[in-house]
């Protein structure tokens, strides 16, 4: 945009711009719109980006997002106790049960593991998995982290942590394409990739 | 998303929605992604969103957007004084700016003529655009509203407003496919368009 633009419209336009798939020109659209909208619209927009923060804690149990102690997936009673299904991000949850078909708990590590990085087993929610294993009602762990390198290191690296509890460990079946990014998997391959998940051998 | 979406995460996925060029998949990543950021970010944005609508008023000569009395192109005295542009948003301002080549004022509408929808002279800034000319020191005014019925009529009825002042009005050049949204004309076009303005005959 031009030196002439204001400094507050600049400002919202690079705060903007840091947000996943908005360009330059998607950020001055979205400016220009909130300042041609009423004031009550753009508080709206700006409370309920600050309510986010403020109200959504980790589940308990699973690390899921929630608003309560427990998440709405982790209270419900009709979903399988005795199945969690691992995943790296919370959205990830949200990709699944779009995709359906999979009734079980879930467990959020908030991560992968990046040794390089210095992201350990201690920097994601991996003792949290195990007690909640150790715990006890757990027959099977299905690891649905990405197929990627370091999703594929972490499933590893968990499956050897949960065989002294005996559980069952399954890793999501590989219809997923190698390096890819869940958010762009269609729902029929997400929804595959669980039902065809397969025994990982100890 | 899913039933299992906390309440403000939701809320905030639905007022994302309402943005130009974000759909649902869109508003859910970005929401998702302020949720994992640090609190400093979420603010940050919010408080971008609210100065936008504190700080921003209309210029008092040319109604386009400043944080001042008078907009950074109206105190520019290097621009031409005499030449006046008539776009319908101030959003409009911006894009001839990027496209460069126009060295005159501007004079924003904010709208165009909709006898249908209630909005007649008195509903935008044509009493102002006629008082401007009227006060003297003008010679050209070019009327950049849309290649749209409603741009064109609009572009019409000012020149027969202007007519008294003996001011010379033009046109820009229909370059521009008609029908069409300005945001979405390539810079090379509306610089052309600009450049090509013919006189409107009286």
């Amino acid at each position: 945009m031009s030196r002439y633009v204001t400094r507050s419209l600049a400002r919202l336009i690079e705060e903007l711009r840091r947000l996943p798939g908005i360009g330059t020109k998607s950020a001055e659209r979205i400016a220009l719109h909130i300042l041609g909208e009423p004031e009550t619209k753009a508080q709206a927009l700006a409370k309920a980006i600050l309510e986010l923060k403020e109200k959504v804690i980790l589940c308990k149990s699973c690390f899921n997002y929630t608003e309560e102690t427990l998440c709405q997936i982790c209270q419900d009673s009709t979903r399988l106790q005795e199945q969690i299904c691992v995943v790296e991000r919370a959205r990830d949850v949200q990709l699944f049960e779009s995709a359906g078909g999979y009734h079980g708990l879930y467990h959020v590590l908030h991560g992968v593991l990046a040794p390089l990085e210095g992201i350990g087993p201690n920097e994601l929610k991996v003792n949290e998995l195990v007690r909640r294993v150790e715990g006890g009602g757990v027959n099977e762990v299905v690891m649905a982290t990405s197929p990627t390198i370091e999703g594929e290191a972490t499933a590893l690296y968990l499956q050897r942590r949960l065989q002294p509890t005996g559980v069952s460990v399954s890793r999501i079946a590989y219809g997923l394409p190698v390096g890819s990014d869940l958010d762009y998997v269609d729902m029929i391959t997400l929804s595959r990739s669980l039902a065809h998940r397969k025994q990982m051998d100890p």
